[in-house]
């Protein structure tokens, strides 16, 4: 798969911002069951190999999961400090747990991997928003460090929109990527701010 | 009305971040009307006199404003970076435009006469995410400081739900606030982060 057209845009963003390591924390929506939009912070974790799916963790304890199994779409907002731009990634969210999907689990084995000791640490604590734990909840003995827990999930978002705005400018510049499934191409337009 | 609960620490982040102009941009999540979530970058105008309701400004030609029409529930997501903690804030949001509601009419066009005079030229910009138009339509004649354009929104925040996780700290601290409409007050609880 051809690396999509903002893809370009989005690595001179991760490039511009490099000295912040918080620019490389987004900001993930999605759909509560019960319909009311749910918002919080995630790190980018990079793209699945040769594809354009952004990559992300999470702990299949958490609500996101259900939220994503009714409701699979989601919007990632990511605003850059230094460069002043922001990209607007839909797309839909699909969770790699540890019953799969097959092809996907050596991606998750990785991602594992590849992560800190203190971030493994965290899937061994105490489920999440449960009422506070005992302090000894939050310091179990370390994972393993090659297979992951049971609860360890690679989540994976496929975008097939992108609005890319830079404030710098005048005007602001704002250009709307839109993924053309049956030509299995990208249209760009350029757009008001 | 008394101050919420997370008042305090939410002033408390705002003043250990307040060297960078970025912490007052919070992302705010909404629910378009084919039901996928959105997802954009709005800034903070501070609270409405004596509530708990965080002010944001927006365009009535913006496709927020048709979202809250159908689904008014809206979650801010907002990270700080100095103090790496997050708040999300959930709850309904409300369009103030120039058909009010009346008693809030003041607040909007305080809101205006607090703008920049770049801030403001924008509401006199053509209309956003149209195709892109010519450079002259991005330098319109300066609008009214006094009296705001009639596609000029203050749009209002009424949180019911705050979720407050701060990463510092070992293990990290997590609360949440939840409103109690029949008791009219706060409940406050720790929960695992």
């Amino acid at each position: 798969m051809p690396l999509a057209p903002w893809r370009s845009s989005l690595a001179r963003a991760l490039h511009l911002n490099r000295s912040l390591i918080y620019a490389r924390y987004v900001q993930l929506a999605t759909v509560r069951t019960d319909g009311r939009p749910a918002n919080r912070t995630v790190v980018f974790r990079g793209f699945l190999d040769s594809t354009n799916q952004l990559k992300f963790i999470t702990d299949d304890r958490s609500e996101k999961i259900e939220q994503l199994t009714a409701q699979p779409w989601a919007e990632v907002c990511w605003y850059f400090p230094k460069s002043r731009e922001q990209f607007r990634l839909l797309g839909q969210l699909r969770a790699v747990g540890a019953n799969g999907p097959e092809p996907l689990l050596k991606a998750r084995q990785t991602q594992w991997q590849d992560l800190s000791d203190a971030a493994r640490l965290q899937f061994a604590w105490a489920a999440p928003k449960q009422p506070r734990a005992e302090a000894s909840a939050f310091h179990p003995p370390p994972p393993d460090p090659i297979q992951p827990l049971p609860n360890f999930c690679l989540l994976l978002l496929d975008p097939v929109q992108v609005d890319h705005l830079e404030l710098r400018g005048d005007p602001q510049n704002r250009n709307l990527y839109i993924y053309n499934p049956e030509q299995q191409n990208w249209q760009i337009e350029a757009i008001n701010p």
